[in-house]
């Protein structure tokens, strides 16, 4: 407890007067820093606060400011009489291995420990890719998004004293504002007959898929999708320990005698459809195999996750009103949003299901990120109810026909030697397959020495290996001159691999 | 094929000329009703356009719309010459297992299918009780939220037209303009050697606890926590399939001794640790643990989840460093968020971790909610600069510190007989544990006949059955008359109860 006080601290500590980090702080850092370094060993003596403040040149008040803040820390200790040590209960830190490796988050980026991988995520998508366009796989032109009707709402609600509550913990259902909209929107837009108990507000879509795979498909559970299908949900089955089971798709949507056949042999979970317009192919499911899904999932006890990723865009006739409307027996999980409508980065959707299963998925949901945006979850109850979601929904339908009738009208006069598509019904995207023995792969490279980028992960569709061979062009986010771009750029393509 | 016409329509359609929704589509549904319920079997021959606008008083252009559509989405089908059908190749379905149950949504909530139940996870806390006054366990003062900054902020960036681009689809890792003005926050304030690619923005502390857990502790890995310890990692934890081993807390916060002897026996995933101020307890880890700590990860390869949620708040002296600014080998994953600052609803907060780990968060991440709302990112990363974060920060501390000193100085003054507690060095909660034999929950239950609420959930802070017998109470949300309300309704249910 007596070493004398040897340590140069003179030469050692550098006061930076024109840091925004006050000088005693400054201080403690630096003499942490020879502590940890095993510079200044437990139980060394340090000058007096009248010494170090002369030798560094430096107020009094600030020596002791800083050896109060250290002793507050434990780092050293006032002995009466004696004066102030390097506290003796460190423990003695190896320097070597320290220094050897300062900085390594910054320099080398070493992990200290083992985690979990999941190569079967994406971590990237086109928006990390550079090019002049990007296209899509079907999304909202964020160019047409309604941000002066979103701003101006946020205003009025942001200005009025009492939304100040809007700011506290709130109901991990969501805003309780926006779920009374929603019962009636949901009700009369889309024929449900849903109430307040029966809908948990999501950050979009994608939370409402994640939500009902941990719900339903832990434990190596099955669910069942297309071949092909939506890879994200995809990837958010498999995450979930989920095992998918593929039944075919063809022009009337997803297969449903094929479904029945699974039935006989296994246990089914869940089965997962977009029955609006099936992703990626765009089709719309039939009529009678509504019928019949429906009835299988009531007879084998099962779910049906429906994805009604597109339901405000169909241009050729009113849209189909989605199988939750005629889900009497409780085996539908409804999922939506308003992200197609406003715009991606605002998340705001649904998960409509049995009050039981609501409350299950707001369980988790409460550790996945607590709640969500109430502000924003307020913002938008006022833009459906002055009108203003269902205005830019139909202005921005009218645009989005004329881009699909731009797109697939070119594709046809000039592209038809290459690609298979069918023109979709709605929805942003078509479905275009590459006719043998083209390949996505050459075709994306060369695009790309043109500026133009489409989806690098285009081979997931095809997890089945049934040879699909298509992409999803969106076509929505592309205004005349980039379609017309876009499809100079493809038949220049063609003609430069033919 | 050739059924004749011997529904009567007339008498069984109704149009309601009211309704917002199209005559057209009125009759589309009550046509698809009839054929759902049986009453309209396949192949009967629908009546003549002209015949049925006659019957319901309709324009017969209407009747046409009706029919297409109900041919597009394959209910009905034209065979030339012959007439309208309903399509042959509908299922039969049987009409008395609809009409049973009908509305079964609304009336019964009755549910289809199997689901995992989660009874480890709470649904509903505190924010659904009734009182007067609601004793949280340590969250800001919404009213003192800086809303008007937040609104003119967020109206500068959604005024200029360039910012529409933060509108699509963005970095899962987060809007870049923030982790770059996080990233000199962060090494700043808290001392960390960070850059860009270390910080993951999430939705709040909550997702990040939630990211980590998933990506250390499947397949039954151990973390190590506090006994006692903040209730929802616990839940997070077991949510992730991981086994929860405590070891004790005391005055030096988190016992690593007996970490160490854990780690002899065990593979140790991680340990989660609320340096700063442990939760519950608001014990600050000591230095010699704090760097113990640190020995033990490098050496036994585990991670840190360093959980810093209330940083910001510190009385006493300067907050101190945490364990993050320190690990030079990659062991922390160091989680905080801006929540306790600014608002409980705004939900931004950082994951910060050697950059592999990032991306694997970033993955999961992607399927949780696909992205962060980048308007209210620009928008902090806009207030963080411009100094608006700092300057409310140091005006709520100051506020938070008086009413800290006032309800501990009225705790002590009137209630020691049968409460015991330290004064917390920061944050924004007391840990107040009850003396033998009295009990919360008749405490909690009295109170709350006089209106006031606590956590209904604090059974859960004694998951390892020890008899901790405490509960946090929140000083930082109540103002004066609230907090002497509070002790005096404190006061008199001890009393009443003795």
């Amino acid at each position: 407890m007596s070493s004398p006080v040897i340590f140069p601290f003179k030469s050692n500590i550098i006061i930076d007067r024109a840091s925004s980090r006050h000088i005693y702080l400054q201080l403690c850092d630096q003499i942490i820093g020879f502590i940890k370094s095993g510079k200044l060993a437990p139980s060394t003596k340090l000058p007096g606060s009248r010494k170090l403040s002369e030798d560094l040149n430096i107020h009094r008040k600030t020596v002791v400011a800083a050896y109060d803040e250290l002793m507050s820390q434990d780092w050293i200790q006032s002995i009466p009489a004696k004066g102030t040590f390097v506290n003796k209960n460190l423990p003695i830190i190896n320097p070597k291995k320290i220094t050897k490796s300062t900085n390594s988050l910054e320099s080398k980026n070493s992990i200290g420990f083992r985690f979990k991988k999941r190569k079967h995520l994406i971590i990237k998508g086109l928006e990390t890719i550079k090019a002049t366009i990007k296209v899509d796989e079907g999304v909202p032109d964020h160019r047409l998004a309604p941000i002066e009707d979103i701003a101006k709402n946020y205003r009025n609600i942001t200005n009025k004293k009492h939304h100040k509550e809007l700011l506290t913990y709130g109901d991990t259902h969501g805003n309780i504002e926006l779920r009374k909209v929603l019962v009636d929107y949901l009700n009369q837009s889309r024929g449900l007959k849903t109430s307040i108990e029966n809908i948990l507000i999501t950050r979009g879509s994608q939370m409402g898929i994640y939500l009902a795979s941990q719900l339903l498909l832990n434990d190596k559970k099955i669910v069942i999708t297309g071949d092909t299908n939506y890879m994200t949900a995809d990837n958010t089955f498999t995450e979930a320990n989920g095992i998918i089971k593929r039944v075919s798709v063809d022009k009337q949507g997803i297969n449903t005698k094929e479904i029945e056949e699974v039935c006989k042999k296994h246990t089914i979970s869940a089965v997962y459809v977009t029955s609006h317009h099936h992703h990626p192919t765009t089709v719309t499911l039939s009529a009678d195999r509504r019928m019949h899904l429906l009835d299988l999932a009531q007879r084998n006890n099962f779910a049906i996750i429906e994805d009604d990723y597109d339901y405000d865009f169909h241009y050729n006739n009113a849209p189909i009103l989605p199988l939750a409307s005629n889900d009497t027996h409780g085996n539908v999980i409804y999922i939506g949003g308003f992200t197609k409508i406003i715009a991606p980065a605002l998340r705001i959707g649904y998960f409509v299901a049995p009050k039981e299963v609501v409350d299950e998925a707001a369980r988790l949901r409460r550790i996945l990120d607590r709640q969500g945006d109430t502000l924003l979850e307020q913002t938008l109850a006022r833009m459906i109810i002055n009108g203003d979601i269902q205005r830019h929904s139909n202005k921005v339908r009218k645009i989005y026909k004329e881009r699909r009738d731009l797109f697939c009208g070119l594709l046809k006069e000039k592209l038809t030697d290459f690609f298979d598509f069918e023109i979709p019904k709605g929805g942003m995207a078509v479905w275009v397959q590459l006719k043998k023995p083209y390949n996505w792969d050459i075709v994306m490279t060369a695009a790309l020495k043109r500026n133009i980028a489409f989806n690098p992960e285009w081979k997931r569709y095809d997890n089945n290996n049934s040879g699909h061979n298509g992409i999803r062009i969106g076509f929505a986010a592309l205004n005349k001159k980039e379609i017309i771009t876009v499809i100079n750029v493809l038949e220049s393509v063609m003609k430069s691999i033919q």
